[in-house]
């Protein structure tokens, strides 16, 4: 990466390219940073493995970025990773390493006031009880459920579509019954998966209705590690600012086509040209 | 594999255990055989990634079947790795090996009167345009349409769900019209994944309805393969005959616990221990 006179470079990993959502919260907060983005497309989805093989891969990936790329810190924009492997990420590389899950977990823990959250995520980051964990350490009860219909939803393009209405509302109606199960008087909602930002406006409307007449808000996972690590690292001023399709580039194991494609409507700008790399898996 | 008194060993190969339906019809047709199925699960799903990965995927997993497993014929009962990878295959092993792809345009071939077809499969099986092209070797015109909602809609156990659905006849909606617009006039639906034997319920009605008054067939590519290598490797008598459990044995890249309790519901009978192997990816 060619560092002519900007600032330092933040290296943002997901096993897709959901965690662009990530970086577009990035992009806005730290106007003098570069952001080096590898997705690890030709491995995904991390959802249904299983943390061993999850460790490997971000591992594998985590070192790209920092022996590669140059990145001085490491955002895991991927909740999967986050929530399996973080620890096996700090192992692997002599930089600061902060994942999705305890930024979240934190943002909930402000804003909650009945102490109960509502937390939707894949299957694995479920299956690890991670977000429950990091909220119990901050004094919040979790009520978790995987929805493994909503990525491939977001990813089809039905982001305002009545199926996907649907199907939000088939989930969290689930969800809220479990909480109820349990006595549990939720008002929050953690979006715990980066692709959910994109279906914001559907989750939002139908947890609106089905929880009438109590108020739930939403948490975006994405925004909140923004927000942490701007707290980290400090606003960065001085730094002439470029424009910013000038300060990232992007990185795939597979699939650039798609990335190019998909990525966009992640990030909100155009991603540009996306390089293959080979992290021999 | 312990091959005391048994039969040849067929091995039968996929990305995920979608291919336990073309297990499920090879045993009911080879009582005298043995199986050795490989999922590879660890590195799942081939649809959204590139001819390469899925060749070098494809490749070493069927070598773990030939080598490891004593396999004397191959069965790549997988759509992508049939459309994207099946010289890469053949190269990389010394004993005969038969895709999905060709015996379900053979039936297509044998079943249509119009000689329209009408394609569903994943988005990698469509970009490759491998149904089509042997569909028009038979003479025969194909409509392809990938409709990557329906293997998480499987996976997530809607299989008789109004959800489900309301997709398909979304899916087959657009795809008849797209028939409509360049004049063709379809009488057989291909179901060009493993994963749609589960759901073929729900997709022969919604294509009846949309299509009447035409009547269009479906032709289930798992069936169609069982059908040919029957042909090929011939009925096997004279051998003692165990009872179907007794004659497979599986594996998988990762996940075995998601394996062995949705694996049972595609093989229609318990899929038993599934046995986990590394193949260094």
């Amino acid at each position: 990466m060619n560092h002519a006179g900007a600032g330092r470079v933040i290296g943002v990993f997901d096993s897709g390219f959901g965690g662009l959502t990530v970086l577009k919260a990035l992009l806005q907060r730290l106007p003098g940073a570069e952001f080096a983005f590898l997705g690890d497309t030709a491995r995904l989805p991390y959802g249904s493995k299983s943390r061993r093989t999850i460790a490997r891969y971000a591992s594998e990936s985590a070192r790209f970025l920092v022996e590669e790329q140059g990145a001085e810190f490491l955002v895991i924009a991927c909740n999967t990773a986050s929530a399996l492997a973080l620890d096996a990420i700090k192992e692997a590389v002599p930089v600061p390493v902060l994942g999705v899950i305890e930024p979240g977990a934190s943002a909930a823990a402000r804003e909650s006031e009945s102490r109960d959250v509502l937390v939707i995520a894949t299957e694995a980051t479920v299956a690890s009880h991670a977000y429950a964990a990091a909220c119990q350490a901050r004094e919040l009860r979790a009520v978790e459920k995987a929805c493994p219909l909503l990525v491939p939803l977001v990813e089809e393009g039905w982001v305002d579509h009545p199926v996907t209405a649907e199907v939000v509302r088939i989930y969290l109606s689930e969800l809220l019954e479990a909480a109820r199960r349990v006595g549990y008087t939720p008002d929050m909602l953690m979006l715990g998966c980066t692709h959910y930002p994109l279906i914001r406006g559907v989750l939002e409307r139908a947890i609106s209705e089905l929880a009438a007449p109590v108020r739930v808000g939403v948490i975006d996972s994405a925004e909140a590690i923004a927000d942490e690590v701007v707290a980290l690292v400090g606003p960065e001023s001085g730094v002439a600012e470029l424009a910013p399709s000038a300060r990232i580039r992007c990185y795939a194991t597979d699939s650039v086509e798609k990335f190019e494609r998909l990525g966009s409507r992640f990030l909100g700008l155009p991603v540009g040209k996306v390089e293959l790399v080979d992290l021999g898996g």
